[in-house]
């Protein structure tokens, strides 16, 4: 067994170490036109009252159950060993290779904030067993090596690049976190296959599930070789080309797979959401490093058409379940919502990369909303236990799995909660911005001064946060704050939902205890100062407890409001309202009161309102209302005790009647 | 264009053909313990007002459904044709074939009573396809030989035999309409190049989806090649010796394909519901042949388990779509009932079988409750859509298709509808069965001499039954005619399901409209007389409308109760009923009343019950209850005016309430 200082000594070593090549390569591959570099989670310590416990969750559970699941209870790793040793046949679906690279990358996560040897140890021989089964010209897929590899990039929908993607995404970060490059080097050889079977060769190809392009732009970044952007870049440009021959009896259209018009042509959400949101994510990637103005300006009315129309006050998409994805606009049903866990953690990937590439608070907004809500729904507060879809209303049918056939799910809201570190602060040359309110450390250089930058608040609970800056000496820069929407009433510009009770915020910002002036730009604070040493910024967000609407053209939210909290959406869930939840009317006027609340064992602050309550009489032949408090929850922290009715939108009015349904 | 006349005499002159090689083929394997012998399809023709539009309905719009998806809208047939040139790939799924050969024996049914040129000759060029496709040494399934032939016979769960069951099944009902052989010698083929591959050799191996007993032992009846007889013996006999290699994480267990047991051991129904009906009805053709007890007993055990225990009052089973099947007892619920269409043909087929070997007209009581309910349902009123699961209750979400991917239903309620003229009567040397009460007219031979039968009922909606008996000389013989368990209380000897309401009948019988002296037996009224040309029977069930309970231990339906009438089940939908079909508690000692009504153009019987209705208020502020009298319908008509709230079983409590659900 290994020392563990001497162990915790590499670790530092190899931080610092792939940390300086990182940044090597970020100025070598230098031409962007982001408003600021998101800093990584390798340079982020997240030592939140709320994260930190889910990071070691996911280490404890999530990881655990991933890695039985894939290693153990499925063949997927058997998959990779049996490819090396040239025997044995593929079992499972064709897409399984990449849930190995999916945990890998949580894994690499996970070892930030929770270094552990035992996880370290088996990423390590995984990443033996996947190096040897990479052929000699760099391909690798346990599907056609199994099977039959002279089918290899003939059948678009096989997710060859989709799983290669994947693996990319794992070999940096495991990098990134460890230093070691066993596992990059293997993605560089499979990329360099890839580049020339595609691009140098101009194939008539393009990805049928999106992803290589986010892959390919974080090898680009940490290699500097701008092979890698190209191949991105091509991948894009294949789409709209119409190139899979579309038959009318199959299942699969164009929309489906974002294939009707070039990306930059693109105006509407289509298809599934889950590779609608990696290709956007790996064009703003692609439009960051080429300043290519054609692919902002097509996300940016693509983003409209997600937010304004088709996007759930719990930042999930992708209502239904037949494609996994969009269907038209404010179709949003809430028991039949699909509102896949991945897609949210889609939601999360884009829209931090669009407020890297705009600067605008905006993006952030969203992606807090998704973040704590659609996404976090996705994992029991056990960690052991997943959602898939994530409907905003049940009759009692819906049930956390332990696992699934199609495992995306759980390691993708594994790597989002381990990743955390990752979307809590950016930085420029000139300033620093403070995105998400996370209790964390980190150390940044600005203006070539080193930086440390401390963080504690008691975000979500409450908006108080006071955040410390000390650059290694007295240096002048902006520091970005961002105001939320919600303190503005402003629910994403209020075009799909909006706030009936609330008051617009006029918030303060101290420096050392005194106001300080700032001004307002795209939903931040920014306030200039001659920063030094141990300089202390405070301030504080109410949270009153918003009432919401949504726009009338979503007939399934007519006559009733959301609860929502900071960024925390509510909903009413039969275990704290004896087993009911659609037993109720509630006035929308009525006041809300706030309590500390323990769903097992996560301390939440829960909501109380009056409702009538209908209910039979005892026997059975008539109905009786009473008035009743019935008490709301986080969303997040739903069906966490059973199977279980539950509502996000509760009616104001008696509008249909089921009895003994 | 082939001349009508000259068509229609070359058809007449086939049935002839056919009938008397039937016979000769029949009386050669002649050792079968049955208590009689079914009239086949081709020996009935159907007049009834009921029946005889569905059958027309089946030929100008189901077949039609099945013929263009199958060779223009996906690609069936063109496999075949793929497969006989050599290229191409496979497209589809690896049971695809199936479908084809359940289209080509709903064909065959469909010629007898709608000649059609343009089917027939359809049938003949995708026969034509099929036979240009069999390998020299009688192998035949275009998966494999599109795909790797060399992994033929390798993959239990890959529908081989399946396939193959099917084929004989099409061949045997081919021939039995036309006295074509060309695919009845395919069938020989593919059935010998079976028994050399596996009864033979002795082969590892059972089939992943039982089927092909049927079709062999149809094809030892018509052959009377007792090889046939053998390997369907050696098929059943490899179950339970557990040759599938269970692995834990895979989602098949034994019980799902009827493995834990031999056949003989089998105690309770279990697995896949389908599989299983094709099991039995497998099995009982087989102990018809070999007068094996063991079968019998075996599957009188398995037939209480599924009735008493696990049968829907539609005369659906299989309550969980997760395994298509069978979960645990009394575990049926209404609004999730899977009750797969072909699951509730595959109780027809069965109780057909058991009825045969045991002359019990318990087993026709329920091969009827599946018929005119569980089966039926799966049709619509305009023959082009379909249900592949059959609930009992519904809150809107339910939809007939006009396909289905796995496609197995509509092919499969369409040969049922078509070939309704198997089930009618029986025959042996010295009697004659009426089973289903269905005009019709047949021509059998009991005791060396031609007997004409011809019977006219306005059945299903009224009990009045007519029966010619015309022997072409006086002759001394017995007719057994059906006393529905419904005329006495007993539902499926009331275990599971029990009439609140009803009287026993007494029901008469008359012989040119004279009392006539009769014996009860089994559930038969036998009628022994010498019977002379022109002699009617006339008889009528009084059809009271039941209203029925359920045990308690169904815990879905505890405080409910359901009507019928006749064989006919009620559902209350909301399209009689302000589109609400849940906001009704009903006195369970109500009158009912029977009105003259039309779903569509389908006139029926429907039923009207005082209800308490409760709705919200104008103003949504309360509720407010009403005395209304409802509609309820045959259940099989659901669902055919759009989607639609309905409940087969009628709440008699208010118990549970849920607002705006």
């Amino acid at each position: 067994m290994r020392n563990k200082s001497v162990k915790n000594h590499t670790m530092k070593l190899a931080f610092v170490l792939s940390a300086t090549l990182f940044l090597i390569a970020k100025l070598y591959s230098q031409h962007s036109i982001s408003c600021y570099t998101s800093v990584g989670f390798s340079q982020v310590e997240v030592t939140d009252h709320f994260w930190k416990p889910k990071i070691d969750l996911v280490a404890t559970k999530s990881l655990q159950a991933c890695i039985y699941q894939t290693e153990i209870a499925t063949p997927r790793i058997q998959n990779f060993i049996n490819t090396a040793k040239h025997s044995g046949k593929f079992v499972g679906i064709y897409y399984d290779d990449s849930d190995v690279y999916k945990a890998l990358e949580a894994m690499s996560y996970s070892l930030k904030n929770h270094p552990d040897t035992a996880i370290e140890n088996t990423a390590d021989r995984w990443i033996n067993y996947i190096a040897a089964a990479q052929m000699s010209d760099g391909y690798l897929d346990t599907y056609f090596q199994l099977g039959d590899i002279s089918k290899r990039w003939t059948e678009l929908e096989k997710h060859e690049d989709y799983n290669a993607g994947h693996l990319m995404e794992a070999a940096v970060a495991y990098y990134d976190a460890t230093g070691k490059r066993k596992l990059l080097d293997v993605a560089i050889r499979l990329a360099n296959h890839i580049d020339t079977t595609m691009r140098i060769n101009n194939r008539q190809w393009f990805s049928g599930h999106e992803e290589i392009e986010i892959g390919l732009m974080k090898l680009y970044h940490v290699t500097g070789n701008d092979n890698y952007e190209k191949l991105a870049n091509w991948y894009l440009n294949q789409r709209g080309k119409h190139i899979y021959a579309y038959r009318p009896e199959e299942w699969v259209k164009p929309e489906y797979w974002q294939d009707v018009l070039p990306v930059k042509d693109q105006t509407q959400i289509t298809g599934h959401a889950v590779r609608a949101m990696y290709l956007y994510s790996g064009t703003a990637d692609v439009a960051a490093a080429t300043n290519d103005s054609g692919y902002i300006h097509a996300m940016k009315t693509v983003w409209q058409d997600v937010i304004y129309r088709n996007m759930y006050l719990t930042g999930g998409i992708g209502p239904s379940g037949d494609n996994e994805g969009f269907t038209k606009d404010y179709d949003l049903p809430n028991e039949q919502a699909y509102c896949e866990t991945c897609a949210s953690v889609g939601m999360v990937l884009w829209n931090e990369r669009m407020n890297e590439l705009t600067g605008d608070a905006k993006y952030i907004d969203v992606l807090e909303r998704s973040l704590y809500n659609g996404a976090l729904d996705g994992l029991s507060l056990s960690g052991d236990r997943f959602f898939y879809d994530n409907p905003l209303a049940s009759n009692g049918q819906h049930e956390r799995s332990k696992w699934f056939g199609t495992a995306c799910c759980p390691a993708n809201i594994s790597r989002l909660v381990a990743g955390i570190g990752n979307y809590i602060y950016g930085v420029n040359d000139k300033s620093l911005w403070v995105n998400l309110f996370i209790g964390s450390n980190t150390s940044i250089k600005i203006n070539n001064t080193s930086v440390d930058v401390s963080m504690q608040t008691n975000y979500p609970w409450d908006g108080k946060v006071s955040i410390t800056v000390s650059p290694a000496e007295s240096k002048n820069f902006d520091v970005y704050i961002r105001i939320p929407g919600w303190t503005q009433n402003d629910i994403v510009d209020g075009n799909l939902y909006f706030v009936n009770n609330g008051v617009k915020q006029s918030p303060q910002f101290f420096v050392n205890g005194k106001p300080a002036d700032f001004k307002q730009q795209n939903g931040y604070a920014v306030i200039s100062n001659k920063w030094k040493k141990g300089d202390v910024i405070s301030f504080e967000y109410a949270m009153p407890v918003l009432a919401i609407s949504s726009k009338k053209e979503v007939l399934y939210d007519n006559d009733r409001i959301a609860l929502q909290r900071g960024p925390i959406v509510y909903c009413v869930e039969g275990a704290d309202n004896n087993n009911e939840a659609w037993n109720f009317i509630v006035n929308p006027n009525a006041v809300i009161q706030t309590i500390d609340y323990k769903i097992l064992n996560e301390p939440v602050i829960a909501l109380q309102i009056k409702a009538t309550i209908i209910q039979p009489s005892a026997d059975g032949s008539a109905l009786q209302s009473t008035e009743k408090t019935i008490t709301a929850i986080p969303y997040y922290t739903w069906c966490n005790r059973g199977k279980n009715e539950m509502q996000v939108w509760l009616p104001t009015k008696m509008k249909e009647i089921k009895l003994n349904y």
